[in-house]
């Protein structure tokens, strides 16, 4: 009898048509961030209640637009980069879980499928988005460079209403790329039972970092941002932005080589 | 403490982020079908290892295409027709589980994000494509009404390479819209452990089937189905046309209120 | 030497790669359509200065959706139908040039590219958008149908900012489809030339209407409409709602088979 | 009287609306070129009569991706990245006119409704395609780089049929970019009147070329390229590939203001 094979449905022989491919998987890419403040009440109500605000800044959010190639370890997507290409654009709390300090991505929206069946793997509560953020190219007037004054924009839309719009311009070199976004993740995965009404048929908490991190130099960036909500999201409402805390800009490279997991709920 | 409301994540206070409302769908489209025979080893090779071939016509397979309306019940996602259109064409066969004959879906692809979700629920093995059916029109030159002699076709790509065409010519009433995707569906539910190559933290079986169905007169139809893989997928390979069955066309509406869970493998 | 054909570029020997294929042209679709009046000095600015506002009724504006399909007289791009599906949204004025009164197109977005260059043939000012309409459906809950009570909504989108959504009710039959899009097409078909700043290089004036209507009843609708900005799209800011006049529906098919020059300026 | 103003059509009082905005335009990009030959009987068939193969290499045919972001004197464009970014995939071959030696474009795919109007402008045959190319990143395993040993892979599919697939492996630095599409352009501009079968409105031929290049080194790079057919393009067949003559990578910069009419015809 033929075995199936796949990381992830469908499942075939070869195991070629699988969404998502065996791990590892890797990522090359440039991250717009912008961190800032809102009432710490708001991150409490995106939260679990098996999860606690951080002790420090616990009001502290960050909104990131992400421009990636990824691939798995055969490298094949590369050369058909309609398979490797995805951008996205993600908000991140912290959070408090069994004493310890996360980061936890509460909102996601990414461009293709198999960014989504990645992230629903790790738990990240992935939709798809129209994603767009400028690039840094190394000749011309079109485009900004990645350095001082270095001006990016970036937008995000779903179901064709625009959910968030940001500016920044490169400051100066920092040591970090913000903090809220800088700790391992901490994702609840959860599916509910086929049957209506009857809880949760897979119910766990895990964490998960990457590794062998590449990463270019770090910049602060003065930072503008600006949030709406649609009939079909809560991003305006749900995390309003009361004060910017500051821009970043960084490309970096990072592998993904699976997770552990924390609790069965 | 705030309570996180939402049938499938985001989660949040009001719960209308989540990318999947509650129960129950409601759905509204037109379904093109093809079915034909293949070997049934090639069937063989789609089913997991715990279901068998269907005892007749095992090597039966129905090509659909769908041009899908959907919504809740609160039936605000028709107005706002980005969140309640898509498209889907996927790839059924027959199979049998502790004795019972079932239909079960091998390939499917839709364009949206809420479609994506609703079938990972129902254990469908979604991936995004690009699909494409020829729609009846009451008026002018530029579309087929659904009568004898009425052209219908349809496409599906993904990553940009042509998967399926089909082209179907309507031909008399038929007392069925075919056979193949006719019984309640059986589907697994697996979802991977988050540590590296650990199994499976969600592996069941479930079974689901459509509920107040309402539905146009079916009509058979002469039908051409041309398959092709990609690197990516193994539709021609995996399933090869041997021998046309049929062409089947109907319109449908349809609501899904829930399944139940087999067997927890 | 081998003759280049085509009704538009680009020209091969066969012809078959043109992007526009040789007249007729055949439409079937769905129209929406909001008729409202705004301050016929908004009207008066969008005209050229060879055009006068109509005499009565200045200030009526039409925004219409249509969800098409359309082809040539091979009807061959019904069987492909990617090459044949699109949707518009516009925006319809009406004037007076040389004493006749006509409509005339000063806003629309298309989502093809076969219909941005049949808009540029015929005078249309046409821009890529992203367009939705809730299409009627003869079974189930998820779809409307054409008929007293019969809700639709629509909505239109350039790079991913929202510029228009409306929302019908279906009232009662109607004589009309409405006024403002109902009189022979008035568009200028201007080409700058090559050099920068050196004038037109095409000026002229046109008409142009459908041949062969094949229409459905006509409906009137309860209607409303919200219209926006963008940094690159001024609809609410140039043609502002001052109040509805009413909504329609109709199914319709059309051909279109060239217009008349009416002057060179 | 209000004044209408705009490059292209739609023109508003402020002009903010017009499709494409005044010159100069500005480009950074990256070029991933494939030069082949083909039969100079096949590049013939692809020329107007009153134009003449290239006295030398006259089957030589270069296919191009770029991926570019573009924008106006205001810079504005750069920073709503949905406004600035898109890709194209194009062929040139090499003619003469009057006496001299020119690039032409006869074929070209582009992503965006600004790149189509811009085109028309200039001459270019645009339709819209689908068009991936490997992005170079400087950190991480999921991006080349631009030096020896990079790979990059490109498509092009069009309503959703698969044009062209190109892979190239960067071998040494190259004193030029390709000799194909080094020489200013030489386009056609033609509109057909409105009138069915009543010649042209508009027919001329201009020429053009970009300004204030800022570039990169030049890499010339081993290839492949496929090219294929679809009942709506003729890639394959109107140029074959006969035999590669090199690949080459190029990041570049460069402006565009304006050219130069040489016949009206």
């Amino acid at each position: 009898m033929p075995q199936l094979e796949g990381f992830a449905a469908p499942f075939t022989v070869t195991g070629r048509s699988a969404l998502v491919p065996a791990l590892p998987w890797h990522y090359s890419g440039d991250l717009l961030t912008v961190e800032y403040r809102t009432d710490p009440a708001n991150v409490r109500a995106v939260l679990p209640d098996d999860l606690e605000l951080a002790a420090e800044e616990p009001g502290a959010v960050a909104m990131i637009w992400a421009d990636w190639q990824s691939c798995s370890d055969s490298f094949e997507e590369l050369l058909d980069p309609a398979r490797s290409q995805y951008k996205e654009a993600f908000v991140v709390v912290r959070c408090q879980f069994q004493g310890t300090t996360y980061s936890r991505c509460v909102f996601i929206w990414v461009t293709t499928d198999f960014a989504i069946a990645r992230g629903l793997h790790q738990g990240y509560p992935k939709k798809l988005g129209s994603i767009y953020q400028t690039r840094p190219m190394p000749h011309g007037k079109a485009a900004p460079r990645v350095r001082a004054g270095g001006m990016f924009g970036a937008s995000l839309a779903a179901y064709d209403h625009r959910l968030a719009t940001a500016r920044i311009t490169l400051a100066a070199p920092s040591q970090t790329n913000g903090f809220v976004n800088a700790l391992p993740m901490l994702h609840h995965r959860q599916v509910r039972a086929i049957e209506r009404g009857a809880g949760w048929a897979l119910d766990e908490v895990v964490t998960m970092r990457g590794q062998d991190p590449d990463v270019g130099p770090a910049w602060k960036a003065d930072a503008e941002l600006e949030l709406f909500d649609s009939p079909w999201d809560e991003l305006a409402s749900a995390l309003p932005v009361l004060e910017i805390i500051s821009g970043y800009y960084r490309q970096v490279g990072v592998s993904w080589n699976g997770g552990t997991t924390l609790a069965h709920r």
